[in-house]
């Protein structure tokens, strides 16, 4: 990218040039330097709840076990033998309950990384256990989501992060659990499903029940500049963001005030959007797969107790962002085809798009362009 | 491709080196030198008879919208919006009362192209919708038939089509309507059709039904070099080129004398197929997708008279020629796997293979080799 | 790859670097490389039994006719016609009455591959048909196998097959025919099919069955450098790898005294894996298709008085060796995932996967490394 047009960018707020979508060599290039290299939020603490549970997640196409040890701290792996490579896990989540084996020739692991048993390599010599650990990852918890950052040496999470810790400790987070998960395929580069988050501009035309339930000209937002962007959304007096219109479960932790008639929207750069309701929360996990293939994994969270009760049930919350979901998909799956054009030129971002355009810089930024 | 391969292919007529079939760099520069530099028939006016009315299509993997403004005149443009790059329309045909209006953001376009509304925008002092209509391209008409051209300042259509305008006006094919359509996706490079449809050598030993009503040695050829090749077959005394063998249609407009018995085939480069029968027009359009892959609509028309008749049926002209297509497409898709060998060189025309190397020069100057 | 490397690999014995099962350009040249230029199996002398039938054989992504001509002798040429490149056969299997007649414009071969007919062609005057025979390739039989060789001037098979011609005369190979056959489709690079099947390391902890009949530690290997490698494994007194656990069927030819209780295997660069049991025959036919992808053809051969019998069924052998190709060919796919992972580096092999550090070597040395 020229100098030319970063300073275009900059001063006149466009959209980013095709490229950045379709060219397989940029995909490659944000694997390594933004999905490689900065903290990826891959699921929730409770997935690996008692010693020995693990779950894989995916990150810039790597398979990684997240797995808590006998001492009840949650660890990163990458989901390879260190003997011929062989994958030691294939479910995705599950329970090892002393050692983990490779299935090839019974190289064992403990749940911290170390070699337990190497069947055989008492005849050579020169081999020692101890150079023979699972290659392990970065691991970072906050607010019970876990994130992982496969750099070397990663910047800490509590320095990316400060912007928003102790911003929602009024939803309790960390005690909430899930209720509901959708998983969703799109043909559209990872970069625009961000770009549809950061605005509300196109509610209007696309999302007429979420216009009845909360004004698209009723957002403030708080968070401007940098990896995470957003801000909040009134919702009508005496409604919620439910099929009914109506809010059928108590607030979360210790929410009041002016938060009870709001919805906190917030891109956690580079695969999360961030979504807190006065009663539940909802998050988006994001996967590129390809320039044009997304995958993103919608889950709900509710209060534990709520969840516990005989007749819980998440359906109002989940069917009206699985609408909503489903509506930005399309559009966004559109864009990823007219973007592919040569007839396509970088377009004027509105005001109401600033975070557009935010995001455009921050992820430039973190491209190294 | 060198000087000695070219010079080569000129003196001793050989078929086209393997790569040109199979390379995906030859293929994208196919794609930019002469799909998105020439005129490339897209279809029929009457797929867009009315004010509002539009079809779409593709040339060199960009999707167009064809459309007849409110004066009636046919235009084209690229299907994505000014403002985020979102196809407008993906129905693949359809009717806009008023504007063209994005999925996304509500901006709209006036038939002619013109933005017309952009919500929100008047925010920006700078914008001015001036600055953004529609990108158009180049279209013309011709006998009825679309044609359109991707380059910012094609040779005029008149110029290039001068040896086929006026040929054909006995046949008032800009008065025929359809009457059927049939699609084939095919595993064989588009130019193997091309070569397919230029020679009858072929006809004895793949088309059995065809000798019986068309001699495959009664054809002349009247235009030999250039983007335009071809000329007629007779076809036996009392015959037709149908699954009965006989002709169920008076003939179109004023053909007569000779015509009767003859049937023209022409190729159109880069994308047509052109025949006249007496009582019927058929053609087909090429669409390359990849360098093995090539989708062909092969559509028919008739006088509108004969296709308001109560029993009207096309079948007999359908039937035979999509058995003739499904024959002359396996052997293409075997010409395709065997041009992909290591082991294949070019091979020796004959002498009744002399259009298929005038169209390889021709493929070949247009490719700027 | 680096002097670095081959120093490292050749004195500490670890795998290979995981680029070799992923990067399309080394597959490439391995194609060329290796299975363009050795002699590759490709089936049985049986399969073209008469004058006239042929049978169609994959190598190195070239589809080429085994045809025994008129005189009985077995011929390789490639599957396209010197005209227009087409396709000669397409049924992977048949007989010529008498000539191999292109479907596209009726030119005919020989069964010698000289060409015997081109209609029209006597117009051309420079038209020589003895200028035009079929690309043959090279062929040879040994045991009753057909190996193929696509380099122009190939290394003589004698020469390359001399440690092991004349080596299972007991067995008398030539004389067994096809029992049984299962093609295999793998996500998995050859080589770790090859590597696989060069150790027992892994039978313990994934083939129970096989550590019932055959002790894992009972193998001696006598070939262990070179194209070759392999050895025999021990059968408990009284059994044999059969899913009863016994013999039934008489030894092949003059199997005899130790043989009775032994199961010889060997890995025979670049394509088969061959084994040899007191009662039959079993191969396995390695097609590679891309760097993650391999179709596996496993045959198991009889004596043909054993096939005559009324009540003839490889069952006990096939059911058996079919569970344990597919415990392999999983943990195959297991190991292709975790190379292509960041993390993976090359691991130590133990000493009882000496052939697999000797199959390296040997497919570094073909490959020009």
């Amino acid at each position: 990218m020229t100098t030319f047009e970063k300073a275009r960018l900059q001063s006149s707020e466009r959209t980013l040039p095709g490229r950045y979508c379709t060219d397989p060599a940029i995909f490659d290039r944000e694997q390594c330097e933004i999905f490689a290299r900065r903290w990826v939020c891959v699921g929730r603490a409770e997935q690996a709840g008692g010693p020995g549970e693990y779950f894989l997640a995916q990150v810039a196409g790597e398979s990684l076990m997240v797995i808590r040890d006998h001492q009840g701290v949650l660890r990163a792996f990458y989901n390879l033998c260190r003997h011929r490579g062989t994958r030691l896990c294939s479910a995705t989540a599950g329970r090892f309950t002393a050692l983990v084996r490779c299935p090839y020739h019974a190289w064992s692991y403990r749940p911290d990384g170390s070699l337990a048993a190497a069947p055989n390599m008492e005849q050579s010599p020169d081999f020692n256990p101890a150079d023979y650990p699972l290659h392990r990852c970065h691991l970072a918890e906050w607010e019970g989501f876990v994130w992982l950052n496969l750099a070397s040496q990663p910047t800490p999470f509590e320095s990316v992060f400060a912007p928003l810790i102790g911003r929602f400790g009024a939803w309790q987070l960390s005690a909430l659990r899930l209720g509901a998960r959708v998983t969703y395929d799109l043909r559209a580069n990872w970069k625009l499903i961000f770009e549809n988050y950061n605005e509300c501009y196109h509610c209007p035309p696309i999302h007429p029940r979420l216009a009845q339930l909360s004004p698209s000209d009723s957002g403030r937002n708080d968070l401007m500049e940098g990896p995470f962007l957003g801000g909040y959304m009134g919702i009508h007096p005496g409604m919620a963001l439910t099929v009914s219109g109506s809010r059928s479960r108590p607030p979360l932790g210790s929410v009041a005030g002016e938060d009870l008639q709001r919805a906190y929207y917030y891109t956690l750069f580079p695969n999360l959007l961030f979504s807190l309701h006065p009663d539940y929360a909802m998050v988006h996990f994001l996967v590129p797969l390809a320039p044009d293939s997304t995958r993103i994994v919608c889950e709900w969270y509710f209060d534990p107790t709520q969840i516990a009760q005989p007749g819980f049930d998440p359906t109002d919350a989940v069917a009206l962002w699985d609408e909503i979901n489903r509506q930005d998909w399309q559009v966004c799956e559109w864009t990823q085809q007219g973007v592919a054009s040569r007839a396509y030129t970088p377009g004027p971002y509105a005001h109401s798009e600033g975070l557009c355009a935010a995001f455009d810089r921050e992820y430039l930024k973190a491209l190294g362009c």
